[in-house]
Order: structure tokens, then C-alpha cells, then sequence
């Protein structure tokens, strides 16, 4: 939605239809969770406008329920089904793809009848529905990510009992060791179990097709009245592969700056399409919100003759976990190494506000590469202060600052809001002192 | 007290001497409007370190109520007065002049027993015992930059009747109109009552030598139980001057990026020496806490044998005015065009959560120069999400990005953080409109 609203904002003229396979267009599905816990009361709330707004305020023919299932690029053609059963066949000048991504669902068992996701709306309300009406004592969530972390602190807001499955060693993939510390010890403190090393294998059912316990590893069974998936995205991407449009190294569809596939006139945006990662220089999958908004925007100004770019990101990601804000941007001393730098880190703990104001802890850790001393990446961890904390990291990371031009940074300080030494300040002095003696 | 640690961080051995004309050291200035509201209860709190603890352990020889009345940069001696009675004469090989700023007092009737500053401690200490033993009813501040409104703030919440009395025409010096505006709003919610274009020109004062209205303008009385000066900040030069060191055209200690004065071996760092303005390139006199402990650092590594540089500064300021947080960064319209610059400038209001979080309107304008498109600053205002927003703009300032490198920047969202686009965003695309088309 958001390239066709870009482009029917470049050219009033141009026709723009929108085939969506759903009933819901132009939702906040990082507001799930908060739907889930009843924050968000109404369904309604997420929708940040109506296919009849689309429609009627801006000219954009939305068809719901409109399942795209082929494109045929030498022709300008893409054939849909209405409903499952209608065929439909659309011409286009200029075509975008946002197909989104997947919840990736390779278990056994994840067709049981109160196995759940969170990654549209349809799926939160139907999980909403069944926690109100069945009153569900266990849940089972697979995956730790910031999807899977944020439905259990919904879940646990409801009363239920929550078991968190982590196939690997650490929850939010790719978070540093400490910051996952403080992660686990606020899931503990709200009674959230987690599992690590614990690989879902299968999800056992009984005759009335509902899911009764998880299995994993070699011999794990973990008891569950709902279980619900988080075990990430997939791009979807099989109307792009059967048009032949390249599939980039991520499994994404390649595009460029401009957000063009392979194929002339064929855009993709969002979770479909793989993005830069400006740190690495390398295409990079983030599938996120704020992402997707901006390829769909850049995807959309070209579709009418534009001519605009999205570079691509920086890795920033922001998610709570009960009290606790946890926010990441760049690489992680691991990814770094993946990619060929040295990287090096240092992490300390400092606060949210002015000492006799009596501020939060804040932990940061910098990541920079010790031959260069460029910054590589950052994390925090906090109840205050952190979100749009990280984002001085994320514009040093699109500046390419390295760690001692961030020494005398000139950031705002008064007593409610920081120390005088912000703590991203403290911690690069930290880093300069490691870097200096490298 | 910063360039006395850094420098005994580097350097064991050095002897290291400050003399204090005071009773303090190394407390938080910016936190006296706390301490006055009763918010910060004893003045220990605003206390970093203790002049005992420099003395014990970090072997730095602090001597309280040593006024330095004269330097000798031939022969490297300093003449100071213990108590104003006692000489003392101290060789150095090194000297950092810190002697800071003082309050601008240019009218008549300063001397009165119930004027008062809050600019130090003791100042401040003087301040809150008079309102406590006394409880004064009317107030009279004289000039609302943001130490005069926080100071508002405070003795509202003590009770006070307050009246603010401006000189020009907008609250806090080279804040825009719009977030001018918001700030005169707040004022008035909380009955604050401010008189724009009103210089204060007498203090008058009865037979007890007590201050007892303001007259300002051309016929303006304004009774006062209670008048507290908040000017602003002229720089503690006598001392330099006296010795024929430099002073720059901002009126304050010229220094380079090494805080050396134009005398070898005297560096000067703090409210009393300039900075540069990384925007206009040029010195600037930008007297705060933030800027001070940087100077000190970098002044403290040179004076022990380091080379450390500060490149200056980019204007950034946050104050919280009752509920309202207010920010900014870089260069005002006004000050924009006194610099040479041919700015332009879009402001728009967007929400500092998910709009389904139902945040708190966030005002932000940004600023830019319509023939080369480089960010010039950016101010804010609104009830959270302020102050660490600010500095996204701040680094943007610090890189010296141009409108349209800041349209996809890669900031942190989650709904309980920021909406989708972050208002910083909204605004660049907006400047960016009005860039494309200028």
C-alpha cells in the first residue's frame, strides 16, 4: 500500500490496482502482540486505513481476496484467482511485488487446530479468539526471537503459563551474550520458562487435531494447550521464482537502489525483497516494517516514472520484552567476523539520567573493527532510555563513523533525560581506549 | 575537576594543584533547578566527587577558597588569596584556566539581599533556604532561557506566583516560533505569567535593603517578593585578559582544538573558553556542562603530555519545562541567515509512539540550506521522546548530511518506541518536497 499510495501521489492518472489475497490491507503487524494482550483493544486500531479509504480517498482499485498465482513478464500479464476460484487476468505497465514473507513452518504438526502465529492479522485475531474463548493454561512458543519474546509477554499477561523453545544458544538471534543475560533474567522474573538447545522436532497431536505437547531435541515433550510458531520468516517469493526473476543469495528477490528486479517493469518491496546491509555492503534479509515501508515508497515513486533510491539499512532493531527495551543496530561481534572483519567490543553499564535523578541502568555494548576502528555495530539493553538511544549508532553507522570521531559527539543532555556523559559516550571512550591499544 | 582526573589518569606522577574560590567542586550545575523544587533533597546529591575524595584518591591537590587573582605566564607563577587575606604564589609548568562563567547582572538592583542566581551551588543553596524560612509569594525571574523557565518550573511547584520578564520576543534564545509557542503554552497552563519584550531595567528595593518589584520597559513595575537573575552567562575572562592571553570575538578564552590559548602551556577549557560551532565553522561561546567536561578532558590529556582534540560542538540543548521537553540542535532560521546560509525549513507534528499506543504529539522542524540542501538543525518539542530524538539530528549535524541522505535512515521502531516513520523521517521527506522544489 505504501507503493501505491506513493504512486498515486506522483501521477493522479496512472491506474493502480492492488490484489490482495486477504481481507486486511495496511495494518501495524508489529501491533500484534499488543492486540494479543488486549492493549490493543479492536482490531480496527492496527488499521492504519481501509481498502474503502484506499479506494475512495485515493483513487486505488484494492480487490481483496485476490490471490496473484502467476506472472507473465513477456506479455505484461499477471493472472489471480478471486475467492480460490475466479480467475482473473490484470495488465500492467509497471508491477510491484510485495508478496511479504512466511512464517516458516518446517515441524511436524503445525497444522494442529490451536497452533498459532503472529505474523498477520488474521492469525492474531484467531489466537486472541482462542485464548478468550478456550482459556488456555500452557503455551508453547517456538522461537525466541523478538516476535516469539513479545507474545509471551502478552500471554503472560493473560495468565497463561509460558514455555519458550530456542533452537539455539541464545534468545534474539543475533544479540550479544550480555544483552541476552538481561533478556533471559527478565523472562525468568515474569515466570517465562526457556528452553535453549531445544529444537523443535515435532508437535504431538490427539484425535480432536489439537496440539497437546511439543517435542524436542532427542527426547524433550514439553505439554501445551496452544502452541504458537516464531521461528522467523521466509521470504515468498515462488510467483517471483516462477516468472523468473532472480532470486537473490538470501533467498530473497534481488533488487537494486531503485528497488527493479531482474526484470524490467518488475519491482518488489518489503519482505519479498532483500535489502543492502550498509555495513557489510552485502544484500542482507530484514524483514521489518520500517524496511518495507521504505522499499514499498521507493518501489512505488519509480512504478509511476520516478526516479527514487532506498541504499538500504543499517540493521537497527528496537523490541520490549516486559519491562525491559532491548535494541540492536549494525553487526554483532559474531556477524562481523562472518564477514570478514576483526571485530572488537566493549560493553558497560551506565545510566538513563543524571545520577541524583536516579535513571535506569543502561548496558551498551560498541562493536568496531580493530584495524580500522570503524563501528561495527551496537546494543543496549534498559527500561528507559533506549530505543531512540540506538539510533546514534545507526546514523554513526550510515555516516561510517569510526570510534574516535564518537568521543565528543554533541549529544543533548539535561538531568531528566541523560548524564552528562551519555552513556553511548562512555562507551565510546571505552571502545577508543581498547582501539588506541590494538 | 575534569581536566585535573584526566590528567592524573594519564600521568601518576604529576602534582597536580586546583584552586577553588568556592566551597565546591565537581557537582551538577545543571541539577540545581531540581534541588530547588526539593526534587534533589541535599546538595550532596548534585555532588559527583567530594573535594576530599580528588585529595585522597586521586592525589590531586584541591584547595577550597583559593581565589587565582593573577597569572604570570614569564616566569609560569600563579597569585591566589586564601580567603581573600592570604597570598600564595604557585609555579606551574602547565596551567588550564577553568574559571568558568558568571551571571550576567547589568541592571540596578542586583545587590538587593533577595536577588538571586542559580548558576553555582552556592547560589542555589541561598536560594531554596530563602524560599523554606521566608515562603516569599511572588516571584520575578528575569529572562527565560532555559535556566530561567526550569527555575519557573521549580517554584511553581513550591507554591510561588511566578513572573517571567523577556527582553525580546520568544522564550529560550534562538528557539523557533512554533516550539516557542508550545513552551509559552505550558507556561501559561501552569500559570506562569510571562511579559515578552520587557527589559528588566531596576531592581527597587525597600529601606530593608529588600528587593520589592522590577521595573522594566518603559513604565513597567512588576512587585516581586522574590527576583531571581537568569540572564545568562558572560564568560570569567579578567584573568586571561590580564595575562595578554587571546580572547576571541565571542568574548570568551580563544582556544584551538587542543584547548591551548594563544599563551603556550595555558589551555582553558569550559564556560569560560569559546568552542567551535561544527556547523558555521566558526568560535561560538555555548556555555553548558556538556561542552565544559569535553574541554576539560581534552585540555586535562594535553596539559599531562597527550594530544587529545575537541572539534567542537553542533549547538545541541534539551530542557524540560514542566511536562514539556523541548530540544534543539545546530542552527535557527535566524541564526542560519546571520551565518551566511539561505535556510529553509518544514515543521509538522507526528506522535512519539504507534498510533494504536496513542503517544504524545511530538513538533519537530528541521532546518536546511535550500541551495546546497545540508542539514542546518532541527528543533523539537513535546512531552516525550525528545531529548535522545534530538540527537539523531545532532549526528546528522556531526556528518554533515544533506536533507536527502536523511530520508531512509535506518532508526529503531517498535510501537512502543516510535511510529512506523519516525517523526524525524516524516520531517526529512517533507524538507526534502521543499528542497526538490526550491
Amino acid at each position: 500500500m505504501s507503493a501505491a499510495s506513493r504512486a498515486r501521489k506522483l501521477n493522479p492518472r496512472l491506474e493502480i490496482v492492488v490484489l490482495e489475497k486477504g481481507q486486511h490491507v495496511s495494518y501495524g503487524t508489529c501491533g500484534l502482540p499488543y492486540y494479543l494482550s488486549g492493549q490493543v483493544a479492536d482490531p480496527e486500531e492496527l488499521v492504519v486505513y481501509t481498502a474503502e479509504f484506499f479506494r475512495e480517498k485515493r483513487n486505488i482499485d484494492v480487490r481483496l481476496e485476490h490471490e496473484a498465482i502467476e506472472i507473465e513478464p513477456g506479455t505484461k500479464r499477471v493472472r489471480a484467482l478471486y475467492r480460490g476460484a475466479q480467475p482473473i487476468v490484470l495488465e500492467y505497465d509497471k508491477l510491484v511485488l510485495a508478496t511479504g514473507g512466511a512464517p516458516e513452518l518446517r515441524i511436524l504438526g503445525t497444522n494442529l487446530s490451536n497452533v498459532f502465529t503472529c505474523n498477520d492479522l488474521a492469525g492474531a485475531i484467531r489466537l486472541r479468539a482462542f485464548v478468550e474463548a478456550e482459556r488456555p493454561k500452557r503455551a508453547v512458543i517456538i522461537g525466541s526471537g523478538y516476535i516469539g519474546l513479545e507474545v509471551a509477554d502478552a500471554l503472560v499477561s493473560r495468565g497463561l503459563q509460558v514455555t519458550v523453545l530456542e533452537r539455539s544458544g541464545t534468545v534474539l538471534e543475533a544479540v550479544e551474550p550480555e544483552i541476552g543475560e538481561r533478556v533471559e533474567a527478565v523472562l525468568a522474573q515474569h515466570g517465562v520458562r526457556l528452553i535453549k538447545h531445544a529444537a523443535a522436532t515435532t508437535i504431538a497431536g490427539d484425535a480432536q487435531h489439537r496440539a497437546v505437547a511439543v517435542q524436542y531435541g532427542a527426547s524433550g515433550t514439553e505439554p501445551a494447550d496452544l502452541v504458537l510458531m516464531a521461528t522467523g520468516i521466509v521470504p515468498r517469493t515462488d510467483l517471483a521464482a516462477a516468472a523468473e526473476i532472480q532470486i537473490g543469495p538470501t533467498g530473497a528477490i534481488a533488487v537494486d537502489e531503485r528497488m527493479l528486479t531482474s526484470r524490467s517493469s518488475i519491482y518488489a518491496a518489503g519482505d519479498c525483497a532483500e535489502v543492502r546491509h550498509l555495513v557489510t555492503g552485502k544484500p542482507a534479509y530484514v524483514p521489518l516494517g520500517t524496511t518495507a515501508n521504505k522499499q514499498g515508497r521507493v518501489a512505488g515513486e519509480n512504478a509511476a516514472g520516478g526516479n527514487a533510491r532506498f541504499e538500504g539499512v543499517v540493521g537497527t532493531l528496537a523490541t520490549q520484552v516486559f519491562e525491559l527495551a532491548v535494541a540492536r543496530t549494525g553487526l554483532s561481534v559474531a556477524t562481523a567476523k562472518q564477514h570478514g572483519f576483526q571485530p572488537d567490543a566493549a560493553s558497560l553499564t551506565s545510566t538513563s539520567q543524571a545520577k541524583y535523578f536516579h535513571g535506569k541502568p543502561i548496558l551498551v555494548k560498541l562493536i568496531w573493527d580493530r584495524t580500522t576502528g570503524r563501528l561495527l555495530g551496537c546494543q543496549m539493553a534498559g527500561e528507559e532510555g533506549i530505543a531512540k538511544r540506538i539510533d546514534v549508532a545507526a546514523i554513526a553507522l550510515h555516516a561510517r563513523m569510526r570510534v574516535p570521531d564518537m568521543l565528543h559527539l554533541d549529544l543533548s543532555y539535561a538531568p531528566p533525560f541523560a548524564p552528562v556523559w551519555d552513556p553511548i559516550l562512555i562507551a565510546a571512550n571505552e571502545a577508543n581506549k581498547k582501539f588506541r591499544h590494538s
